[in-house]
């Protein structure tokens, strides 16, 4: 429990009503209880947000008063954030390896880390300090996982990968499988050993089921801050630079390059050996099959420059009605020389 | 070994011809054994049917018959399900913990569970009666399973997730993972703590590897009956109504929310902050991107009245004639304006 | 340490320039070492790989010489295939079941088997020779696994199914879970019981978290030689031919059937019931929903035969210039019209 205004310092925010008012919890506008506070990011939102239990609503500057008391912030989403970790401190691990826990030969592992029932960590591996790994996580041989980094549940970490500070990867995700590599002879395929690795940097998060197939040679890089959804697919030799977000069941196949803070928005796909400029924006379900300079802004299958993907999308729509203008335009220029060359 | 007169007063059904048959499996058209029972949902595959080893054949009423003997029933499908299930009963669970499975503190169990090897319960955790938790399934703290549920092997379930009665989890699925929640902020992602849960209520069935985020604050709901194939990914704070078909490899970002008995096909995607009305359909590899009011058939990208999309595609298809019949509008009238005009 | 007149012999190939040149390592164009050999397939990348640090470069016959020495193979990527092997041996496992993996009653083991830490085996199923089964697998009741079959950490497989030799299975991929199959019963779904399997021939390799059910009844069949990638979903009763290659995040539906050396591109999507002729090619993100005859090219959404696809596609990107040209071309007309009619 906190008074308003010590979240607001907390924060950086001015308190616009009763700067006593007691906050004990927080949520969204529609699950926020009685006695929390809840926030406002868009106007569309604030009357349903004012009409609601909450004692205090989050809002951004210029926003109208709609009812006090309100803590008014340059960034409602960031102080919402920080709040919601406030309220909901993460999890505390005991430091320990748990006894049902595998380590192999020559594991180092850093202080105050944690390991749960049933872990599996493979020789040679390094974890850092205060790593948390779950319960059925399998690590093989030769793997290192930096500082304050989280492995949930069931994870499979390959041999060689390299797993940066403070990463966080969900539940079932693979890293460091095979890349899809074969040499078709006579009709059959011959696989091409995949010896590369994988390496993850820091500050990335990785979603649940998310596979991420190790190098044929050399390394599949996710480099710093980068952030990805669940069930994503990066293929071989794939490079995604820093700070990009990648949304659920998007492919990435082989060798293509994003740089950095490109957005991928969900179930896009880009095929391989092609370059993404930095602070590209891939719309939802694109294809993208062509290399796309820096600031691009693409949808569609195969994706386009947005504005004209819209007016195609458009146009695609009059099509039906096109094709009856047409046929009747046919008719009345066929009169019209019926008319005018006989 | 059945006579066909006692499957017909099970499935409720009328044999034409030989009563007394005996039947001593069952299987599809394409692979009954001599001896067996099949069955025809369609005049389709009625000759194949007939054509083939089954002892007996399940029928709808109004089929001409092609052989005998016949089980003539209401609902073909539902009478053969049933008698997959005679011949094939549930696999039965010795009750019991096995050795190897770690329990937390606190844990409560129903009578009569079965807990496989090397699976994980965390503290607090409620297991109902009869549950079956396959090997390898990690269990966080604070879970809740109802009844008579199943939970297949490797299955992730995060901290509080609730799930109801004879609910079927199938292998790999990772529920309660963070939803997909960042503030950009500099150009860099702070990550919004992602403390809500997910909740899948009664008679639920998830395939294999569905991945079930937690909402960012309140709940992700699946609501009683749905059934939802493989490889499904389901945002943050998405409401997917009773009664649901979904069908694999589909996405539903977050908090959207489905009405009751929404069908929606193979490898679709609904945008997120949308809501489906009930009983709508949405055809495969749709993506919606829109509100659909209720008994809504879409398809297409973007989705569209399935109607208004066929008329498009097939219109699409003409394109490149059209093109051609346009420049050749175009001749003919620019002779006609050097004839009339001149 | 290899010179390379050696490599040569054991690749079949022919030195252009110093034979005794000695190969320390082997690499990709961009991550080579000094010291080591590289690949070139087509001239495009032989600029590059000459002006890197490679002692020597593979090369394709006609390719002409930028640097020596090179060795000029029949195959350039079948040789680098074999050279990858040659300096990065397969991991070799110590035969044994480790103490921790739990081993129901009645399972056959061949010989040289290798179980890591916290596997499962199912009652009476059985392993063939040398197989390698990695930590976290969960294997159940009656199922078969051929001889020198390689399956990764945390896979999943259900009850009877049988997989061939020489098999790879990555990390968390289900095998054999339940075919999605209900039958609609007063606006509620009834499970219809999947009580089919899956057989896996020899030679197949199946990806990361790749999704593969049961049959209803009979069998789901992936068929000798076939390749599949990550996150790729095979519904019940399908038949995947032999020598396929399937692309991360395809899905087919059931009782789908491909013959012979398919290539199916990523996020593909193939309806149910519906049949694929031998040697066909599908483009990335096409959607199938009819059959195809042999040797059928198809890409686009619904696939058509590519030709026709790329024509259509490049039409599309026309219409909006074709609505303005006929508009004008109404225009033209109705003025002919006024001057010619009245």
């Amino acid at each position: 429990m906190y008074k308003l205004e010590d979240l607001a310092k907390l924060v950086g925010g001015e308190v616009i009503g009763d700067k006593e008012v007691v906050i004990t919890g927080i949520g969204g506008i529609e699950d926020v209880r009685p006695g929390g506070i809840t926030m406002v990011a868009t106007a569309k939102v604030a009357a349903a947000a004012a009409a609601g239990p909450a004692a205090a609503v989050i809002v951004p500057p210029g926003l109208p008063s709609r009812r006090t008391p309100m803590l008014r912030v340059t960034n409602p989403r960031l102080a919402f954030a920080r709040l919601l970790e406030l309220f909901n401190p993460p999890q505390r691990f005991t430091p320990g390896i748990h006894p049902t826990a595998g380590l192999g030969e020559g594991v180092t592992l850093g202080p105050d880390v944690h390991i749960g029932p049933l872990a599996v960590i493979g020789d040679r591996s390094k974890i850092g300090a205060r790593v948390v790994i779950y319960p059925g996580v399998v690590i093989a041989e030769d793997v290192e996982i930096g500082d304050d980094s989280i492995i949930y549940a069931n994870v499979v970490i390959r041999e060689k990968t390299v797993i940066g500070r403070r990463v966080i990867i969900h539940g079932g995700a693979v890293l460091g499988s095979d890349g899809f590599g074969f040499v078709p002879v006579d009709g059959k395929y011959v696989k091409v050993p995949q010896v590369g690795r994988v390496v993850i940097e820091d500050d990335v998060e990785l979603g649940a089921n998310v596979t991420i197939d190790r190098a044929t040679t050399g390394v599949t890089l996710i480099k710093r801050g980068t952030k990805m959804d669940n069930l994503i697919q990066i293929g071989h030799n794939v490079v995604v630079g820093e700070d990009c977000a990648i949304v659920a069941m998007s492919g990435i196949a082989g060798s293509t390059r994003l740089g950095d803070r490109v957005s991928v928005a969900g179930q896009a796909g880009l095929v391989g050996h092609i370059t993404i400029g930095h602070d590209s924006v891939i719309a939802a379900r694109s294809l993208v099959i062509n290399n796309l300079p820096p600031h691009s802004y693409v949808s569609g299958t195969p994706a386009r420059p947005h504005a004209e993907d819209m007016r195609v999308a458009a146009a695609i729509g009059k099509v039906p009605e096109l094709l009856k203008t047409v046929r009747e335009l046919q008719k009345r220029v066929a009169e019209l020389e019926g008319k005018v060359l006989s």
